[in-house]
């Protein structure tokens, strides 16, 4: 009784990931000891650049939600460790490759790689990195996980092809934006989750359940994290995707509203890049006026809503209570 | 005794390759056609960069070797295709992160991809066909292989950093040279060698010895191409190492050799990326002064003979036979 009151305690979303940081603490010391000793090479500038973005840490969000999603499905061995290294090994090399395919100076309130060693050896490093995922998933010596995560890196890759032609575009649908938010970064939180779930041999329907579970939390995440790239958020400045010319889900819905003067403004700043000083501060006011970025919000929360519905078919635990949490902080950063 | 006799007529260098494709002919059509199907994606922009590298063909010379050795090792299954195609996936992957890398226009007498669709693309549809190789090495249903393939994978990432290091740096020595191309190509032609004799269940010995014969041809391969880039080739812009400022073999040799006043010729020249118009024919008549290139050849030959006499285990065989002569190929070009 006295455990159950405990399980059903409501877990501020803020919370969530500190809160899965301290049950799984033994495990992601493992995952991360496992990181440093994959990322190890007798070529120095392998390491030092890997260091950078894995050892300065982040959320861990991906590895994170491979081990609680085991841990759910009552697993009991070692593999979760390596897929969990896997998955972040996967994640940093999209990361040194995105920043490259950015121009991205800043990420995390930090150089970026490139910004340091230039775009080649971030190129080439990601590429080190993406295979060192796949020996990593060799070791967990399941064909059914490989296939999975490799999957996920297709569509990974796919997401930023079809990201770098939205670009600029203003004739951008709400349906386009979606296809490439699922693909490039839904898709491997969807992997992260199911894998957790395939290595304790669970039935296909909780494997199905965990990887919705993670397509609509990944989706809830990217989409807060488009909304947070108006408002802005410690560590990334804020203005970035207005700046690259990324059309996002506020965008999309501030322009389907707007009037004649407003497509103009869009089309010269994110469609021609033709910036002028004052052009980010008249973006903010458009998207307030049409109540965009508090609409995409919403959005994010019916994703993260979708995702916790993903989990009633498991029994109740702390496990699901931490990861029903987790849905909650991915759409309310 | 006439089919002995067949077998032992010699085969030229350059007849080896054809040769190959006439015998391998129904199961180069089935790769090509794994190829082209595993491309497809509803995103195009990325069959049409892949194809323009990989329908425009090349020699095919990794998937070739895969299937002729798992031919040797007297293979029946069709997963020999599927590793073939991956290994060319391998390939064509890292080809559009080497031209990013160094900036090439030009490759195969053709426009790289990255001159036509940007460095972005390239990058990305670079790692769309590196994971979708791993896709195809999971169809292959070995664990053995993923991780033959994967290690290879990191080692090609590994030799391309270091390269980046030795670049401009005319203290590179012989040794870091091989460790550069060891790693950047030779690996790759090991595992595709390898991974034909695994599938056959062959034994360890056999297994060794074709991994050692795809590493010798390898080095082979490299250090002719190295040669290439100084005397010229259909299709390859002579010079592009040169202007580059990559320190091979050839200008190791000729640099050990050399007085000061050559050693400040190839400071300014690769060391510093300082070029005037004539100086790829003063680099020319320096290597030619002493005799760096044939120097560098008769590297290029002897490891051909290693890889030729890693295949003395094998029974004789027209298999074995073809590989001896792509040896060949491999250094004399």
């Amino acid at each position: 009784m006295a455990n159950a009151l405990r399980q059903h305690q409501p877990i501020a979303p803020v919370d969530a990931v500190p809160r899965l940081h301290a049950l799984l603490a033994d495990d992601m010391q493992a995952v991360n000891a496992l990181i440093l000793q994959k990322m190890q090479n007798p070529v120095a500038l392998i390491p030092q650049l890997a260091a950078h973005l894995i050892a300065a840490g982040g959320k861990r969000l991906r590895p994170l939600l491979t081990l609680a999603c085991a841990q759910l499905c009552g697993y009991r061995g070692a593999a979760h460790h390596v897929l969990a290294a896997a998955v972040e090994f996967i994640h940093t090399a999209t990361l040194l490759h995105d920043d490259v395919v950015d121009h991205s100076n800043l990420r995390r309130g930090q150089d970026t790689a490139n910004a340091i060693w230039g775009n080649k050896s971030s190129v080439l490093v990601g590429d080190f990195l993406f295979a060192r995922a796949f020996e990593l998933m060799v070791d967990a010596d399941s064909l059914p996980v490989l296939r999975v995560l490799a999957n996920a890196a297709a569509t990974i890759a796919q997401g930023e092809v079809q990201q770098l032609q939205t670009a600029n575009n203003l004739l951008t649908t709400a349906d386009d934006y979606y296809s490439v938010i699922g693909a490039k970064t839904a898709a491997l939180f969807a992997a992260a989750c199911e894998v957790g779930g395939i290595i304790a041999y669970r039935p296909a329907t909780e494997i199905i359940a965990l990887r919705q579970y993670g397509m609509e939390l990944g989706l809830a995440f990217q989409l807060s994290d488009d909304v947070l790239d108006y408002t802005g958020v410690p560590g990334k400045e804020p203005g970035d995707d207005f700046r690259d010319g990324k059309v996002t889900l506020p965008v999309i819905l501030a322009h389907a509203a707007g009037d004649v003067t407003e497509h103009d403004f869009w089309q010269r700043t994110l469609g021609n890049e033709q910036f002028a000083d004052d052009d980010f501060a008249t973006a903010c006011k458009i998207l307030d006026k049409h109540n965009a970025l508090a609409q995409a919000m919403e959005h994010a929360q019916n994703h993260a809503q979708a995702a916790q519905n993903a989990l009633a078919i498991f029994p109740d635990s702390e496990w699901r209570h931490c990861l029903w949490a987790a849905a909650d902080f991915a759409a309310r950063r």
